[in-house]
This record gives C-alpha cells, structure tokens and sequence, in this order.
C-alpha cells in the first residue's frame, strides 16, 4: 500500500454570510468575510489515494487520468468562478475551508478507478488548511 | 544606501471586463477572468525602499512604522475586498497585477519619511507577478 | 470529522546544555547547538484541531478564537523570547524541537472550545519538524 | 512518543520504459516519461521516525546520526545518479516516485538506532508526492 | 512602464563533461555532474518583460500569448528531455544555469510582440539561479 | 555577463539594543527586539556575482570554490552564534538586517576570484529583506 498525493490549484471568490442572521450577527461571526461584494483566495488541493503499486507501470493510480479527474471533477467547476453564486453546493453551505475539502472529496469519491480516496486538504492560505478523510 | 524590503498579503477578489467591449470580445480577450461574478487570490505584495543606515537604529527605516503605513494605506483597503467594486482606482483601470502595482506605488509614493520608495512587487499568484518603480 | 489547521510563527533563541555534564560531552552530544550564548530559529507551529462542522457557521471550530488562544498560549511566551532562560518549561526540560512541540500541545490542551486538538507540528527549519499527538 | 521527520535533497535522472511493452504501448502508458534519454528531478525525501523523547538530550533520535544514516544509505546512492542505470533497485522496478519510497523504506529500514522508521515521503515535484510506511 | 514576470517549469537531465579534456580533469572541474549517464533538475524558469500598460487591457503584455510562447520556444523543447543529447544549443555549449539562461533568451528575443524581453531567470535549484538581461 | 546567485542558511541570535539609551527609548526604538536575552531567525543568505560565462567550463564562477567562500567567510562566522556576542562586526553595529548585509558584503568582497560581487540579500524572515550592492 502506498498513498499518492497529487496537487492543484484553483482560484476562486467567496463570502461567508447567513441570510437568516442579521448583518450585525453576520460580522460577528464571520468577521470581513461576511462581505457579501466577496473575496478571494489562490486554492491549493491535495488529493491523495491509496492502492497497491501495479507490478508494470510501478503506479498506485495512472497519473494522467488523476489529473484529468481533478481537473474535470473540480477545477472546472471551481476556477475562475464565485463559489456562492455558481458552485451548485454551496447555495445551501458556506463555502468554508472545511466544507470546500468534504464537497471536493464528494465529487472524487467513487471517480478513481483502481485506487482508494483517502483524503482531500485544502489550503485557503499557506496557513490554513482543511482535510477530511470520509466518514468511517 | 541599503534597499529594505518588506512583505504583506491581502486577498481579494477582481474580475477583467470592459463595458465597451461585447461579451464576445471582453472574453477573447479575458479568458476566465472576464466571468463578472469574480475570482479571487492571494496576493502578495512587496514594498521596497532606499536609504542610508541610520548609525544608532541600524534601520533604514523604521520598520514598525513601515509596516503600519502598508496596512493603512494598502491592505486595510485592498484586503477582504471586491476591487472592482469597492476600491476606487479600479473603477475606471483594469485590477490587473500591472495595475494594482501601480495603484499601491500612488498610495505609498510620498508617504514613507526618511527613505525613497524603489520599487513595488504584486504577486497574483507564485507564478505571476508585476515590478513598478515609478517613472524615471 | 474535519481536520483543520492554522499555521502560527515566532522567532526564538535556545541552546542545548546539560549542567549535568562535561563541556567535551555536551558538545559530543549537542555540536554547534551547545554554544551557551544561544542560537535561533523562525519557528512554524501547526496546530490541528478534528470535529463537525457546525451546520450554521460552516466552521470546525471558530477561527478568530483559534488564533486568539495560539497567540495568547504559544506565541505571546515564545516570541522573540530566550527559551531557555525566558520560558518555564524549559528550565527543566531541553528546547529541542520534540519537547517544544509536546510543550505547546500542553499549553493549548483544554483550551480550545468545541473541537479537539489532535497534532501538534513545529518546524525548527524547513528541513526538520516534529509532531506530537498526546498519548493515547 | 514523538515523531520528527528530516528533510533531504537529491538530484536524479530517470525514464519509465517497459522492455515487454512496444514502444507505441509505452508511450501510451508514460507519455513523455517514456523517453529513453532520460529527464530529472530535484526530489525532497521527509525521512519520519517515532519514539520517546530521551529525558537527558530531548531527542526522539540523535539528528546527526539520522542525517549520516540518510546521507549514506540514500543520498550517497542516488544524488548525481541515473536512477534506472546506476541503482540497483530500479534494474527490476520502474523509478516511479511510489517505488522510490518502498525502496527508501528498504534502505533506511533497521537501520535507525532506538527510533521506529514510520513513513518515507518522496517528492517528485513540488505537486506530487508518495508515502509509503511499511507493511501492516 | 512596467515589468511582467511569467514562471514555467521543466524536468531535464543534463551532465557536465567536456570531450577534450581527460576523465579526472572533467571530475575536478565537475564533481559529480561529471557523470554522464546523466542527472537532472525541476528547473523553474522565470521571463521578465517591460512596457507600458495598455489603457484598455490594463496589459503590458497578452498573458495568455506570452504563456504560449513560453511553452512553445521554451517547455516544448526542454521539458522531460535530456539538455546534452536532445537541445540542438547543447551539442556546444555546457548545460550550465548560466548557458540555459543565456539560451533561452536567444529562444525568446524578438518573440514577444509589443513587450521588451529584460530578464531571464532560471534556477536548477530553490538555492542556485542564474539571470541573463541580454548584451547592453 | 550572466550573474549568478548562491543561496545559503544561517541559524543565529540577535537583539537590538544601544547602551546609550535609557531601557524604554530601546523598548520604544526596537520593541521586542530589545530583549537582551536575545531571539533568533533562520536567516537565508543570496550571493550574488557577475562575469562573462568561461567558454570550457560554462561557469561564471567555479560553484564549489563559491560555496567554500561563502562557508568559510560567512557561514562558519554566523551560524549557531550570537550576533551581538560573538561576531565582531556587532559589537559597533547593530545586528540589523541591514547592517547584516552590509557585513557579509564586506566579508566577501575581493574573496571571490575571476567573478565581480554585486549583490548581497539576507531575509530575517520570509516577508523581510534587505540588498546590498556596494557604494558606487
């Protein structure tokens, strides 16, 4: 068993806010990022999965379809774009670090043939990252 | 004469649009960052002054205040923002990196005493970034 | 289950030196870092802390109060401070990079609300880091 | 117990070629890696190993002899080198970052004093890394 | 006016050893790169332009173009190739940062409509690069 | 002319601190770098030289001679030392980046055969620098 960690990145703007709470209640719990004009962060994705190692080609999991699964799966849909306003899940959640990792992990989950998804992290900023590893 | 220079970071969002333009052209021209819903990043911003060490401090300039100018004059306005949207220079100029180096250079040009602004870095990304120094 | 982690920074001067033993077998052991007149570091911390994410705020745990406690507990004690001499905890036990990091974990245990601290990371260089979890 | 992991660096050639494979099948399954010439990397190695801190010198290993163990088993090998020309393990196994890390594992296995080798991680490029930790 | 840095990166094998000159005179003056099976490097490439920004675009220069050309007189040339035997300028000229440097300018002069070629950066390692700026 | 730059690592103490003034001018002058206890940084060092590329060897300077050079001149001097303590450039001046850079600037001129200094850049931290290019 080895694990295999691929990286990308995309760009991306968001805003915390709550329309069931006040703006007064919205700013204190989330601070600038209740600005609803939006903001914006370089995202750095790691995806890593696990498998045995083909005899052969001596991978885990062909690099080339990897990529081409996180590009599609997620940087397409992720890039350049508002995640409030054009990311289907997160008009109904916030698109935090934390939630950014578990819907990243939901679109790869189940896309990866021939290799096991163990965790997904996501930088917001070189110091703050999120990793979730699926539910046991 | 020493060159001292400082970093800051500031995450905002932008987007590339020009209202004269169609759709068609703004997005041969723009690619992705025409989308007027915005994307954002992580800047990264570097100041750098000239000057003679001060023979007590050892400073070129105080960095304590230096610091405070760029968040004063920089990031308080340029961070957790829509540039297009909430910062005035960039209502009538394009928030290119070429043009945001230009923007922060106005802003910070005659306001640190006892050294001489040389230069202002805008990173984009880590693989993008803008150099202004004024005009000879 | 969420991971999430904050990178912190503090600059701090140490040494390594056992009273309990020779100056030939202190430098035996220790090399360059027995110097008594102290070297330094800039130190990064990583703290990770696991929980749910509240369904409302979308967080793991509250992000202005996580920094909040690493500021007050770790960095305020830490930074441009003298370990050996400055810092309790290393009167009696070495400063390497290992104890400093069951030292923080110590520090930050019990004291962030709603999620549970679950590694502590410090990095002495870029090229040498140790974690502690606490014991099980 | 305390983990410490310690960085190190090697510079190395490799191609992926399978001899069993047509050479229109390899280029299907290494793209540009399945040119023979060769091409290279800069690698990282983190080298982790586990143990209880030593309550005299505050070391889980003595870090001097972990750096001369990983300089002489490793580096030493495969610094300068055609991986798949002038080491040994890669006559049989494909130079992929995965098996790059079970043959480090291999090296560096049992030879660690008083400390429990518990992950190699390989980096390829800065976007893409391998760990491997033993066999359960 | 303003200067525009692009980054790209390239994976090469290359050695240093010069026909006309014994095995233990090429040894003293290249150490190990002396070995000509060959090694090889993650280089990052850096390509700085200058001109004046253009009032609609808020461009020194179609980033979209300026990543295309680099990719074609540069990456497509360089990347998973071995310097020394595939890169016509190579045949003459040692592999050196400093020639790699030298000889993506010629590749990139007059290439880039409406910018000024003024830099060239290319590291083979995060600690070794070397800038050519053309002859004055 | 091509420059060449060497990147090198230091571990040291400093504190800022001038005998002449009272406790709480040096509070308010250096904040908390007037601890005399002293604190410390990983200080990165990039030399930088300029010279025509030798047609055999491809060099502009002879890398191995410059790594001893700047070990032997600066490194050794520098590392796991006290600045204001143990190196004697500090007992006059204070251990400022500034005058850092100066020193090794001094420490290297005319040390390095065949090739011209033209720049010394020492970062305290990632986000602070300061260049030394000589007195014209």
């Amino acid at each position: 068993m080895v694990l295999l960690t691929r990286r990308a990145d995309f760009s991306a703007s968001h805003f915390y806010y709550d329309d069931a709470l006040s703006e007064a209640e919205n700013v204190r719990l989330f601070g600038k990022c209740a600005n609803r004009n939006g903001h914006g962060h370089n995202y750095t994705l790691e995806v890593t999965v696990a498998g045995a190692v083909d005899p052969v080609s001596g991978f885990v999991v062909d690099l080339k379809r990897l990529k081409e699964i996180i590009q599609q799966e997620v940087v397409a849909v992720y890039d350049h774009r508002h995640l409030n306003l054009e990311v289907p899940e997160f008009k109904t959640a916030m698109p935090t670090t934390e939630n950014i990792a578990i819907a990243i992990w939901r679109r790869l989950e189940n896309k990866i043939d021939g290799a096991k998804l163990t965790r997904v992290r996501v930088y917001e900023m070189p110091d703050l990252y999120a990793d979730y590893c699926g539910e046991a």
